[in-house]
């Protein structure tokens, strides 16, 4: 089995007939998902796309990731929001969290731009790409996101320097509205070729389609498999009963923690690699749920290094939040710890003993001593770290998110809160459009 | 001024009338601290130490720190928790999150390891080392401290081969206790150079030691400067009125906000070199005052990357959280938007800016953002990215947590709760003398 779910570690937090009170509300929710009736079911392009998925696409992305990978050493992906986490997360997961220092096999070094506003980040990526060859991957639906807009300006510009406008053209990839917006007319103007954001996918959905695609194929990643592992979650999730559904399993569970106040979920990895997974993990139900003045607040760790910073705190904090562990069953490496003579540290009772034993005991022991300590636990075992698995765990963290919406009773597919920022950044830079709304909030900062 | 707090942002969720309420609690938590009267006194070391610290051994750190970038590529920290945390945190701050992958002057990649059991993460390490000179840190007050010590056999034993037990010798540095301890023992009989972890020092506040010090210099850092920063702050913070005093009105503010509900506050950085200073934060506020079924959530965030992930739920989320917000005046490096004929973006309007121009917009939009939707904001402006400021700063939050540790009435020193899962993992893993707990252990795994 790829992933499983084990309530084990719940201890007596959930009763049995809890289950049993919530599946009316499971079930209603799943007829809103299935029959697309629900809030926001025009954004619901994610729960087919691994059987729908454009082939003649995929087939491009495929083409486009080998030409990348032949022609530069630096792969800069502009993105931000959904537009980077989910390929960042995926390339370090099957990877490595240190994939740019790693030796490589004819891929290119990957760096994630345009999710920021930094002089002193752009500056040190310009230093990166020198006496390199680079190609770019723009990822914007509008083409006006700011910080992506600023960063394709950037380095559209150190492109055209290096090589021309005819030599840019062959180095710069979009991803965009696939017929309106400035960006996909600028796009056509100019030659590049382009990619879809589908209409009806939203950004933290998106990491199945061109939008996470190319540069994770990029990367030498087996994206076919992943879409296999997530069709095959998309088939394994479809029974109403939340009992023989680990997917609604999931969402159930954290609805029943929430309304007795855990509102704070710690996802926890036990390996440096899950790390950017965490972060995928809290967009996708941050953005979905965080809404109307409620939602779980999405918090992340990796034991056991963090059992030495937040560890106390959960072991013995405030008691207004649950865990869900990700326990990773094959990393696909070894290491045995060594025989030392002289027994400084006391440990030659694990002398030999495969790490990963190590790693798992310790999990194990944490998951019982954080039940004494009173935070429930909810178990997600994943079978390994390869791209079947990983397809087949975003599918499940994606279609738990849209049920766990549904039962919170939000709209799990928009984001209106994202915009109350911008519009008030717009209006102190000045953009046209916004005067009135500069004096007043200029005035408001004088106060 | 180095460092000053705002409560312009704090909007209506405070009255003035809750200062004074607050002060006597503060003046007395004063008097514990100064007089040393209060719960785990005998760990006040760190609060002279900027005035008080050993200037022999200084001295010695930065001879050690010179021979170290002579002799080797790449420099191992192994360390956990507080052992790690400072000076990555430090190193990130001043140099760069992308340290090891930007040209350096004559310093060695530097990497942390001993902070987990991930057999992936030490094979890649080790990988990292192949062909190239290697000196290390390890870094534990027992030595037995199981991820540091796994880390310890494994490298020196990587070493040794390198270079023979004589070779060995010259290229391992250990931090310890001054004379106790297996490691230390081990040190002294092998020959090894080694610096002290104090006794009155824990973990979490020993980033101006040897146990920080030592690889913050090796990065080329100036650590004197960070010292006089530090003793600045130092001196700043003496008075009991928090009106007159940034550090305990920080600390006031954070309990003033947790007894109205507030329960997790939220540091924000609005570049990415501050997400390691972030994560020493977590540690220094979440241990110390995460226990006794108590305190604040330590989370983080680096904006704007972060408004398109957890904005959403900061915006219009449950509202149980505050913000911190560090605002770094001067970061060192300038980067004019480019000029587009085309304006695909639109953004024109911006041609020429500086981006921290911009970044700077979009922190105040964002904190009118914010209060507008229910989330009070605290702001914190650091002068610049140096040295001097980052001493100043570091000390500023030690001094905050031990006053904010005492308004909430905990010991904010000790970690009792850190000890619950490692006894779990030796009795699982079968250490000698835990023989009856690890029967009744595998009975509940089995259940």
């Amino acid at each position: 089995m790829t992933l499983k779910i084990s309530e084990k570690y719940l201890g007596s937090f959930i009763s049995k007939h809890e289950y049993d009170y919530i599946q009316p509300l499971v079930s209603e929710s799943h007829r809103h998902l299935t029959n697309r009736t629900g809030a926001g079911a025009d954004m619901l392009g994610w729960k087919d796309l691994p059987e729908n998925y454009d082939k003649e696409e995929f087939a491009r992305i495929l083409t486009a990731s080998e030409k990348i990978r032949k022609s530069c050493d630096v792969f800069l992906v502009l993105g931000i929001g959904g537009s980077y986490l989910g390929a960042r997360a995926v390339i370090e997961f099957i990877k490595s969290p240190l994939y740019n220092l790693l030796p490589k096999e004819n891929t290119p070094e990957i760096y994630f731009s345009g999710c920021n506003i930094s002089a002193t980040n752009y500056e040190e990526l310009l230093t990166l790409c020198e006496n390199k060859d680079v190609c770019i991957n723009v990822i914007s639906k509008s083409g006006t996101t700011t910080e992506t807009a600023v960063a394709f300006r950037i380095f559209r510009e150190m492109l055209v320097k290096k090589y021309g406008e005819e030599g840019a053209r062959e180095r710069i990839f979009v991803t965009t509205d696939k017929e309106k917006g400035t960006l996909k007319e600028f796009a056509t103007a100019k030659g590049y070729e382009t990619f879809v954001v589908p209409d009806d996918v939203g950004g933290r959905f998106s990491v199945l389609t061109a939008v996470g695609l190319l540069p994770i194929a990029v990367a030498g990643i087996d994206i076919g498999k992943m879409m296999e592992g997530a069709a095959a979650a998309r088939l394994a999730y479809t029974d109403e009963d939340l009992m023989k559904n680990d997917c609604y399993k999931y969402a159930a569970i954290r609805n029943i923690l929430y309304r007795k106040g855990r509102v704070t979920e710690i996802l926890v990895g036990y390996e440096p690699y899950m790390a950017m997974m965490n972060e995928w993990w809290k967009q996708l139900y941050g953005e979905s749920e965080g809404k109307d003045q409620k939602g779980i607040f999405p918090a992340s760790v990796i034991f056991s290094t963090d059992l030495h910073s937040l560890g106390q705190y959960i072991q013995d904090g405030l008691r207004n939040q649950f865990e869900t562990v990700i326990s990773v069953k094959d990393s696909g490496s070894k290491m045995p710890i060594p025989y030392d003579p002289a027994n400084v540290d006391g440990l030659n009772f694990l002398s030999g003993m495969d790490l990963n034993e190590v790693n798992s005991t310790a999990m194990k022991g944490t998951l019982l001593a954080h039940i004494d300590g009173g935070v429930p636990n909810i178990l997600i075992e994943l079978e390994d770290r390869r791209e079947y698995s990983l397809g087949y765990l975003i599918y499940f963290f994606e279609l738990a998110c849209a049920m766990s919406g549904y039962l919170l009773a939000v709209n799990p597919f928009d984001q209106p809160g994202v915009e109350a920022y911008k519009k008030n950044m717009f209006a102190l830079l000045g953009k046209p459009g916004y005067e009135e709304m500069r004096g007043a909030l200029e005035a408001r900062l004088k106060e």
